[in-house]
């Protein structure tokens, strides 16, 4: 399908790839509650992971949405992209990936799913003929930038990645690029801001820190904090990047214009302020669990993170964030904590 | 062999890949004739092609160097790069590729040259172990950049480029950078602005119309301009681009710093600042063989090219080009013409 085109009412068929990670659940989970994307009637949902999916995904008839497909495969594997793409999904959410800590850690296992996963997802798209034209939406992130930095990053700053997992999902958003420019896809790379506060358990990315030290002090547990607490960076929460994912889906390639790769907006603050935030929202006994427990790796990774990204063309392209890490550590006790928090 | 670590007086062994073309044989005459390498011996050169070498490069007796290898094979496919890799060369000039125009009417023979050929050398060099450290130095090309520009481009400016040549350069970069960070190899990338003007018959590159309306005239022939004389760029001689590869071996990873991917100077002009430098060298006569012939293709590439470059960290570092074009035309007919020009 091509966008512009007159797609009429004809209902959408989306895929999503790392389905069964932090971001794609919720993104499923709202497109389950929706039934839509932007308006548009959603029929089927097609989702992939390497993992096998928590249990709760797998209800369909329960939901709005009549089909609900699961692929459990490796997407780098031969022949395996060209499955999922093989009943041609509209929308495409390219989420999978290895985070930033295994990607540094296992140099061979980071460019194999970062780069070969994406790469072998463009192939099949390509392989599946010249009438095929999905959007493709892929989760970039601000690792793409490396130290030094100017105070703000500005939409034109270069990127110059300084660990193997920013060096990734550069090359991922030149290949996006290069397909959209020569017409066999649409695409939007969107650059996420460490996304905080993660539910759940913590992961082997860097950044993870970031959201340990308000989730586990909010239910009742000590965190610890690997870096000093003058470190600056820029947050968004969950919820915000799935309406990121939300409304990437909605922009044309007029709007895009030639560079589709775009910085998000977020809250730049120091883990100091971050801390702020947690004893005003939460008060002194929560944020008095957060031990500091310097660790050399993370702080040299988060060293050469950005501080403050401008996201000027996503403001205007219309992509919106939280305005304080307030309000990112309410709506995590909204969206998670069912309100309520661990005295 | 770490740069920077006793390496002595050991003579050294370089690798040429694309040594059959025009930079590569330049690169290789020079090294020939110097036997040297910013004063360090040279005992074995490698020559590396796709395409079988020209008679003049397979004298090894007459040479001040050695020992003279040549390897014609296709370095993306299984087990080349490692072939060239085993005899582990001290310093790797990754010169290997396809031209713009080729790449981009040729998506998949692009991708597989331009990128999957650094991706064998890179994982050849890494399957050698990590006792093997060697200097590589890349052609990249201003082709990385995309408009719209700002007047000047300068060293932080980000890459989106508008071919899929330009683009498998800097996703090449990318990967020469992680590399290097990681301490798997010494990277420098060098971006070509247009050599000019290049000897011998017209090749696919979409630039090639920059070198034709001077060395056709020069020679007493037709030429065509295929874009308006208003259009600007960047251009410097292939004696020049020998200048810039020498210099590069010889930065530390100090000088270099975390940003090896580095802008070249060049001379900045338009069409018509070019042809009047042909005039004031070699009459009116010879300027009077360009014919305009409009190509679309070429257009519409060109118009996505840069057009002054700053090139600031490049000039710091001790890389110098031409200061006129004047002088690239003369430069042409020194080292190509014998001094003469077709009246």
């Amino acid at each position: 399908m091509r966008r512009g085109e007159s797609t009429g009412d004809l209902p959408l068929h989306i895929l999503i790839t790392g389905a069964a990670g932090m971001i794609g659940r919720k993104l499923t989970a709202r497109l389950l509650v929706d039934g839509k994307l932007n308006g548009q009637s959603i029929n089927k949902l097609s989702l992939h992971d390497v993992v096998r999916f928590p249990g709760e995904t797998m209800r369909p008839g329960e939901q709005p949405i009549p089909s609900v497909d699961i692929f459990v495969s490796d997407l780098a594997a031969p022949g395996e992209a060209d499955k999922v793409i093989a009943a041609r999904p509209d929308v495409i959410y390219h989420l999978a990936g290895v985070v930033s800590g295994e990607a540094e850690i296992d140099f061979a296992k980071g460019y194999r799913v970062n780069l070969e996963g994406m790469q072998a997802l463009l192939a099949a798209i390509r392989a599946a003929g010249e009438s095929y034209h999905p959007k493709l939406i892929f989760t970039s992130s601000i690792a793409v930038y490396g130290a030094p930095f100017p105070d703000v990053i500005t939409d034109d700053f270069h990127l110059t990645p300084l660990t193997s997992y920013g060096a990734q999902k550069a090359m991922c958003e030149l290949l996006l690029a290069d397909h959209h420019r020569r017409g066999m896809l649409d695409g939007v790379g969107i650059r996420l801001p460490t996304i905080c506060v993660r539910p759940g358990k913590p992961n082997k990315a860097a950044s993870g820190f970031f959201s340990g030290i308000i989730r586990e002090p909010l239910a009742g547990q000590d965190a610890v904090l690997p870096v000093a607490d003058t470190v600056r960076h820029t947050h968004a929460s969950p919820r915000a990047a799935v309406a990121f994912l939300v409304h990437a889906a909605s922009l044309t390639r007029e709007q895009l214009g030639s560079r589709i790769n775009l910085a998000m907006p977020g809250v730049s603050c120091t883990v100091a302020e971050q801390i702020e935030a947690l004893r005003r929202v939460a008060g002194d006994k929560v944020a008095a669990r957060i031990e500091p427990a310097p660790d050399e790796l993370i702080m040299r990774i988060v060293a050469g993170w950005p501080q403050r990204i401008a996201a000027t063309r996503a403001a205007a392209l219309g992509f919106t964030a939280e305005k304080s890490f307030d309000e990112i550590i309410k709506t995590h006790i909204a969206d998670e904590l069912g309100g309520k928090v661990a005295a």
